[in-house]
């Protein structure tokens, strides 16, 4: 290192199994505008989130590997199932402050909550995970908490279906039954679910608020970079760069027009086997 | 090799992404009966059928290399967008006959056309690949081909969505068109779609024939081993190994016991990496 200000210009990296953690670059780009970012979508084994622990970890540690290669200051896990999965081992491994989207989700949750009964949706791994559950017990031991996956919600989103008959539908069967509980909080507990969130606030209706992850973890990458010294200095527009490891198809240009990012320039990456 | 009878007791080794090559299985044991089948899904990175030629063929390279050291007799590529994307290219590189699904699906679908407008569903990257449309008119230059890209199907099914609603209303979004057309053939294009045939045959409507790929390519095959002189002898059943890169889920289940297959006992294999 060459000094603190090395440091500082060294870019933020975030990961996702593919393009759903694009929100939490698009939360970042907000509070963080003056952060160089970049980002890494491992699309060539997308998704993760019905796969084996074993795998996520591996997978998780291979792609968080190269973005430190690059020279990252902190790796952020802009992915739930990874979150969920893989985080102490990442935290373990890495040289860099790493933060997920599980923890900033679970706080946000119990500020909300005047009920007690939280709600939380996500993949098949980051459900059958309990993360969410045991996060948000630890620091409320009478909290309840109903957990739901709904693996459909990502191929429809991924289809561009963000406000569709079909994926009302969907959301209907998944979510109705959170009408007649006292959930007053439902956290979207994957990074693609800001997509839909407005479908989701329809199909929940009005007594039942969204916490969107992708929102709180940049709010908690901010505090961790102020808190390190780690924070870009001055007002200039920091860059992003937007990488993949299988070339993206047409969903990048839908996902990115509804974050306001600019998906024109992307790179295709190929991941090299994880070192012993 | 130590003669022809180590050949005849080699196994038919079949492989897919995940998991819907099972129904090219079942179709196999209805033809084969005597032969010993090894089977792997690539459950570690599937799906394929959104990734690019590149990602397809490498791991399609990957998984042929793994049955052909297993010692398989025939490689049949029980996927749609690995034969669309890395046939040519499994059948210059492997040192054994390899047979995939779209020819035979070509074959049975210019049998079965009166009309002569042969309508197509699969993947993303079998629809995109064009191979259907290039075997169609390769063997009949004035047929016409609708193709449709179908990317929901394959999670509905995983979801065990056989026979429901919403599953009923993405395919009348997806097939309605088809009615008011001549079509009188549809291909399905996809080694998944299959296990959804009735609920396809109640959106197209009886004027459209279904053509399967899985039964196709089963006949295919029997006729190359018989052919080759690679066929097992004798009326002994033969036996049923199933490998998956990630632990299935409980999708195999349905999938399993849709199709008669015994799928109680399977084991998790690691892809090594491609050698040079």
């Amino acid at each position: 290192m060459s000094g603190p200000g090395a440091k500082w210009s060294a870019p933020v990296a975030v990961f996702d199994s593919g393009i759903g953690g694009l929100t939490v670059v698009s939360a970042l780009r907000r509070v963080l505008p003056a952060e160089n970012i970049v980002y890494l979508g491992d699309t060539a084994r997308v998704p993760y989130g019905g796969k084996s622990r074993e795998t996520i970890e591996r997978y998780s540690a291979e792609i968080a590997q190269m973005l430190v290669a690059g020279g990252a200051k902190m790796v952020v896990v802009a992915c739930n199932s990874a979150t969920a999965l893989a985080l102490p081992r990442l935290r373990e491994k890495l040289p860099v402050p790493v933060e997920g989207v599980i923890a900033p989700g679970v706080a946000a949750a119990l500020e909300a909550t005047r009920s007690g009964h939280v709600a939380v949706i996500g993949t098949k791994a980051t459900i059958g995970s309990g993360a969410y559950e045991q996060g948000l017990r630890a620091a409320r031991p009478d909290i309840r908490v109903t957990s739901l996956a709904c693996p459909l919600l990502v191929p429809l989103i991924e289809e561009g279906l963000l406000d569709d008959p079909v994926t009302g539908a969907v959301l209907e069967r998944y979510l109705a039954p959170l009408r007649s509980t006292d959930v007053d909080t439902l956290v979207l507990g994957c990074t693609h679910y800001p997509l839909l969130a407005p479908a989701i606030a329809r199909a929940v209706g009005p007594s039942i608020g969204l916490v969107d992850s992708a929102a709180n973890c940049a709010a908690v990458v901010a505090r961790l970079l102020s808190a390190r010294g780690l924070a870009a200095p001055g007002t200039a527009a920091g860059s992003l760069q937007l990488g993949f490891t299988d070339p993206p198809d047409r969903f990048l240009e839908v996902a990115g027009s509804a974050l306001g990012l600019d998906t024109a320039s992307v790179t295709v990456r190929a991941v090299p086997p994880l070192g012993q």
